[in-house]
């Protein structure tokens, strides 16, 4: 008999997990925490672009091609958004626009996002809860060698190019933490919360820079399992690899588990990274070591099973 | 040497016109007023309908089968609007979407309708001058055998099959005129102001219901010519014969330019309806007599071309 799983998020290689958990969790079992931080105010538009990765992924509509958006998507409103003149240079596909248009309106509305989130998973057709990590604003800013700029201007317009020398989480001191965050792991028949292989930095980082979102992970009680997003000393897909060199760190599993710190319990590693092992372990976490490449729905599914099953060894390890 | 044209028009009868009057006068010499009573907020976007039919239409980017919207639109947003479970009733294309959505912000971000339309007619390569009517919110409201309806409510939604008791426009009272409006009129070169073959209750009243642009084009002393919308006794498109009737009307070119009264001079009428021709006269106004159907853009360039005759012909004979 398992319990109910909580998974922390951000975008692509983070959805690759939740998918591969969706597989092998019954769907009222899991409650995916996605990360706000990269949402932005884009031609009037409110996009969440980590949650609409994580919705698209798990109704089975991502674009395979791309990596992000819908599949089967078309451009007319770009093509015609560029014959106006207007800005350019953050595409929305057609399809996707209908999220940005539905979510936008209904914020101005005054509904939250944690509403409008489930309201769009439920139209979708998806089983797992998925809550936005909060209601209120939190952007992910970075200082860079170009001076400060907002999440999507680094990654979407410079494509992470800049040298970026501190990053901060504006607005994440003052945030409330979602209502659907907080019952999700104020729920006795939580078994354990997965950290997916998400940039640590700029995914997984600004829902920890909520206090409270920090102090319920911790006072869950629950064990908290991070899967290391490297592969061969690199990330998957991202600039997790470049952004850890810039932010003076060694691109290793290790400085990852320490970049978390005493908050996450057991660590996954990647075989590539097997030799890791001995010191993250005599830093004082647990380690598994398995293979993460996630390349197609069996390969997410098997991941998924034995992350949950190193959750569950440390759950009850710390019953015993 | 022929001086400047104003020309008031709402959706596509009157936009038929206005592109015959843009194949016939030089672009610096005819500025179009368009109805903005249509106008309304439907997803959180501001959709001005006969603004962007007159602004596809010149730029001729109309889509020829449907009467409205853009040539070779798609229509992905609207599937996936509905996958969402999503308002559908207004359909919305992709390309049109670009337009509602850089209107939008720019609204949002303070700009006037006014100043978006230029810069709209300017990306487009249009030449004339389109403005809106009034930068103010000015909303033509149905009171109806459904009790009220809005604008959009009644004529998309419900496909204009209510019976309609009284018509309203809302916010004309106080709405300012478009500064662009003003000027046109206000401009010594201006010879002659032509009412389009628009709808007179639904299109063109919202602008003569705004005090100031009422009074502004009595006080420019030009000649004012309406081209009346019946071939036949009935529209060409749309729902003003239905309309005449529910409002205790013969269905009538006399009765279309009583409603205008002594703010129109010269009266255009179909050959279909020459029999009518006497009967204004005795009215006091005067009246001309040609085809009227505008079928290709020879058959709109041919209607501008003896329109503007007539309307010429007028202000020589008032400066006699």
């Amino acid at each position: 008999m398992s319990g109910k799983i909580v998974a922390l998020c951000g975008g692509i290689g983070g959805a690759k997990l939740a998918l591969g958990l969706a597989e092998v969790v019954a769907p009222e079992d899991l409650t995916i925490f996605v990360n706000t931080g990269d949402d932005f105010e884009h031609l009037g538009l409110h996009i969440s672009p980590d949650v609409d990765t994580v919705l698209y992924t798990l109704a089975g509509l991502a674009n395979p091609t791309l990596g992000w958006g819908l599949a089967g998507e078309t451009w007319t409103f770009m093509d015609a958004l560029t014959r106006l003149g207007g800005e350019d240079w953050f595409r929305l596909g057609d399809g996707d626009l209908a999220t940005h248009v539905q979510r936008t309106w209904r914020l101005r509305a005054g509904d939250s996002l944690t509403a409008i989130t489930a309201d769009l998973s439920r139209a979708l057709g998806i089983g797992p809860a998925i809550a936005p990590m909060s209601d209120d604003a939190v952007r992910t800013v970075l200082d860079t060698e170009n001076g400060r700029l907002e999440f999507q201007d680094y990654f979407v317009r410079r494509r992470a190019a800049p040298v970026v020398r501190a990053i901060a989480y504006e607005g994440a001191e003052e945030a409330a933490v979602s209502p659907a965050v907080l019952a999700a792991l104020a729920d006795p028949a939580l078994e354990q919360i997965i950290v997916c292989p998400s940039n640590p930095w700029l995914s997984v980082a600004p829902l920890l820079a909520i206090p409270g979102l920090r102090q319920a992970l911790t006072e869950s009680g629950r064990p908290i399992v991070a899967v290391s997003p490297l592969v061969g000393g690199q990330a998957v897909k991202g600039p997790t690899a470049k952004l850890m060199t810039e932010l003076g760190l060694a691109v290793t599993a290790r400085a990852i588990a320490g970049f978390y710190g005493p908050l996450i319990h057991g660590h996954v590693l990647d075989t590539s990274h097997a030799h890791e092992a001995p010191a993250i372990v005599s830093d004082g976490y647990v380690v598994e070591v398995m293979p993460t490449l996630m390349t197609d729905l069996p390969s997410k599914a098997a991941l998924a099973r034995r992350v949950l099953a190193f959750g569950r060894r440390l759950a009850q390890s710390r019953l015993a």
